[in-house]
């Protein structure tokens, strides 16, 4: 991005679908004076149709203020937002039920769709993206247009305990290898959305399940952490034993893992070093929403805690702390991310950006 | 316990150290209308003495209603505890830094002291007990007496996280051996105190870090999981690789193992069945304290929860879910404990229980 | 009640409609080794109809054990309580909507249905009772039977915020006489049912309104306060102006109250007496589930509080607080009271037991 | 505030007294890239001096980021700002009891001292202000540096409570008169401070007394709203009747107002228009942190709440709601205000700007 682009570029007219939800909030508002894409239409579940996005809001999460332009747009249907061919982005948070259907119209009619949404993140052609670690996933996307005969593309943000995850994992990977991790999650409510749960539920409680998070945990880390070959993702096979639980935080996810690594590390200030340096596959490209430091790593035993860690570089930075060896090359980190940025929004926006900056949209 | 046992028998007479402390009114609780014991004289922090109970306590945490009789006792001085000869048994609640000296005084006096703080709970002749996991270790109290002349005894119930880990854990260990244990552990905050925690900095968060914790679960473990043979406890060597964390619950922990076992199970019903028609040493002793089913299994994914869960027969039964083969011979266990009745009252009560049944007191 | 009672009589069976929401589960917890009272059977939402009572909940709310006897009873239709003929009494907890037409079915059929549904509280022939207060009004059922047709009959138990509101100022209305209230009450969430908020919604937070609870407060509390002269109600007139909110405390209401009296008290020392010793018309009849002391006074202006008074004798009793005289004749007060005991089940059940005891079942 | 401005004045020092608590935090926040003050030092409690901010602070409260700028400045005693002659303005938020020596000192050596600590706010010549409402009293500030000799001032914003209280109030009583104030509050935890409670205290609970805090309402309303002539505020005499209460919410007092009026509003309408158009004392003077709109006020009765309605406009603007009239001639508002920044940093910010642009710095 340049004061010259800036000056010189008109903006991307975008939609926004799912807007009044948490994660189309978050979308909102880290659209809100992007140099590069201005928010043109939005969609919200049935019904709510020309309302005020203001209005039709029972609760506004972001920690910054909502604009007054965007408060005043209008909800669109979804014909609507297929049919404007003004509009050459689509960021999509809309339930995994209903977003396959709307995301390949949008992309055969030649929208470039960024979803967080659940659906299509397996499929083979379509890359699930985690900026910093995979960026070059972004390569599948010839084969898509190609089989699928699309003018349009979809990409894929993962899953937000996975995007948090695999942040972290990928340097240690790189550097020391890794055989085995034992994964323990302790997810906000956020992650459930604005209804996920209910007062007497959840509150002073632990829940010790959320359904299928598990499965998507191992299943998208093996295609991030990938290797993309001949249009091919080969899965990364590394053996994760995981337990997801929610507890009575409303921003910010807590992992704990426990990592079996090949190779022993030095110390764990080399560790350390290894996590604050890594700026992974998009190293060289400056945009808006990626940080500027992926990783955070805190020498205070009490750190990272959502409730203060969940807003570095806007949510996009996580924070790591704990660090030790347990025993010979088994290291052990504590991981906090901000499960709406990083984990959602944030990582598809930062997506949104290099795709701009690479001029691939 | 009979009827005949209760008509006939006077109470003995209990002291309770600490009572205004959360753990200490959770003594209280336990020995209201109890049949064997009879809280005499109680005693609190410094300045407190002359006090009413009900009037220096700042809160009442335990389910119950604080009687009337207890209510109105008045605080002690330790000395006056110490030199009432009436008194028999004194539980202990008081922290760390003072107990050691107070307790060892008081069995020299001739009390027999069942005590919950930290203090001396690693030495060699100082028996450190969960009821059904090893009340057998009881016999080192002969070695006690005699290797330090005292005419009482000091009995140890382990830390919270620790009694309610082992007590899922031993029937496991039986059966099918266990190789490695990765735990995290999701502590509630009453464990701390009743000023263990600001709400600005505990609401909404997860705190990663409780000094000690992590070290007391590895050797507790190894100690009450130890097998007793001339006078020695020989420590269980097991392998477990443990992360502690804070989260915002008033009572119950919530700990998540993934168990590596020797032997692969036949199935998981048979490992369900296995913990729930466990029984334990005690297994044919009935008081009013122990319960009557150690572990709760259940098969809903949802549970076991701490909101739900902390009460099951008085807080002294653990609950067991999300049980799991996450690979051959790696079982999953999501295991929830009172971790003031299992994990401190409830287990001393129990103790002292048993040694008046088997005439110990 | 008395031991021969116990001994010579049987107990008569019962029902509880909407045994499993929360308010329902009060009933079920009060009516557990319950000496008048035995539940045969229960009813639930439609399609819940032969599962075990235990298995039907989702949480346990009451702070008392579920019995094994009471956990293990299957949900029967409403039609099978309907044509019971051993079943002599129903309490019911049901939604409004429903309300009307089972309860008048009800009692039609014989049987005497104790109702917190908000269905028909205001019917000139329905007595609508808080124990203490009124329990006189129990003689609009000749009224009721005669003019309806009757052989059973319905009493209704007031709104949660009038039952606890009505309590505390029945005995400063009969002493000083009432001119003016101002009323700003914070309520807790299990006043708006199981399913009342998402967390998202009301954690953190104060919500400033609760659909018709202001009607209800000043409209319920005039009749409740009212006197009946020939089978009539006369309502109180009281001016009472009054705000409703919502807090995050799971259960006990509390109300603030600034009342303007008509005769100056001589003290807040009498006016602490006043309300300690009143005992109201209720005051000759000792039963399971009444207080003997309805109204509780701190001095301590911390107090009361909804988290340590939510639960003084089982709920029933109400405590006040912060008395003071703000100008001459105008009185402070903080009143707090379990909204699902006093203000719900609790009174229901002390309205059935009394006409148990004077032979009104 | 003009571009010009901004090109060619430099801006003044600043110094932040006690900026790690949390109403300093705040301070801090708003201070940051401000275009008339630089913080140049801060203090914090002794024996931190020399420490990085960043590193000082156990919590960062303000939904902003800290910069990094600020982020490392060394803390430094109160000596050091006392003697910095550079140093030019000083906010103030030390506990009321070293307050009222530092700020004294302060002034006498010249330095403009605008401060939220709670002592000499009642000082016959310490101007009291909330911005609109009686900027005006800044003509105190003769007086005072005659009377005492400074040639630096001390000026005080008011308590919490008393700023989103006497916000709402005025424009009411300047149209319709007010004789009397029935005054709920339901105040949120960071009015405490940091450390104000523990969690086992005050979540799940309402905590009815706040120390002082009635006394101060009444006191410091009546000196805001009065009037200054011949260098004299002379109060005006309002009868309010107040409770003030905390309850589990982090950031926002809700305070609940039944108003007694002189004259009758023509409609609830009129009176919406009466809070929403009305600009106080300040309304020609544009600066960065007075909102545009002081009073927003909500038709949806679900509404203001503090969670959704304290950064209106930063935390500026108080969010009123469920206007009604409850009788002839008196007026219902819910109300809800920023206690960090509407009823601390916030108003003393907006205080130093205005005087800033009436050059009176």
């Amino acid at each position: 991005m340049t004061i010259l682009g800036l000056v010189s570029l008109p903006r991307f007219k975008a939609a926004v679908l799912g807007a009044t939800g948490v994660v189309g909030q978050v979308f909102m508002a880290l659209l809100q004076n992007h140099p590069f894409f201005k928010v043109k239409r939005i969609t919200a579940s049935p019904g709510k149709e020309g309302l005020e996005y203001r209005k039709a809001l029972r609760a506004w999460i972001p920690p910054v203020e909502l604009s007054p332009e965007y408060g005043r747009l209008t909800i669109s249907s979804f014909e609507d937002v297929l049919e404007d061919d003004d509009i050459k982005i689509v960021f999509s948070a809309v339930p995994r039920q209903v977003a396959e259907d709307m995301e390949k119209k949008l992309a055969q009619r030649g929208k470039t769709v960024v979803s967080n949404a659940g659906a299509l993140r397996m499929e083979a052609d379509v890359p699930l993206i985690n900026p910093e670690v995979n960026i070059s996933h972004l390569g599948l996307l010839e084969r898509q247009k190609r089989e699928r005969g699309w003018s349009g593309a979809i990409v894929k943000n993962p899953n937000c305990t996975t995007a948090v995850f695999t942040l972290a994992l990928k340097p240690i990977m790189d550097r020391y290898g890794v055989e085995q991790v034992n994964l323990v999650t302790l997810q906000s409510l956020t992650g459930a959305g604005l209804r996920g749960y209910y007062v007497l539920e959840a509150m002073n409680n632990v829940i010790p399940f959320i359904k299928n998070e598990e499965e998507k945990v191992q299943r998208e880390s093996a295609k991030i952490l990938g290797t993309l070959e001949n249009g091919e993702v080969k899965p990364k096979s590394i053996d994760i034993w995981v337990t997801t639980t929610r507890v009575p935080v409303v921003v910010g996810h807590t992992e704990v893992a426990h990592i079996k690594l090949r190779d022993n590390p030095g110390s764990l200030n080399e560790v350390r070093r290894t996590l604050e340096e890594w700026r992974g596959e998009t190293g060289d490209v400056d945009t808006p929403t990626l940080p500027r430091q992926p990783l955070l790593v805190y020498e205070d035993p009490f750190r990272p805690q959502p409730l203060l860690d969940s807003y570095i570089e806007k949510g996009m930075t996580v924070a790591v702390g704990r660090l030790d060896l347990l025993r010979e090359r088994v290291l052990r980190m504590v991981i906090v991310g901000n499960n709406l940025v990083r984990g959602a929004a944030g990582a598809a926006v930062s997506i949104a950006e290099y795709m701009h900056e690479k001029g691939l949209i």
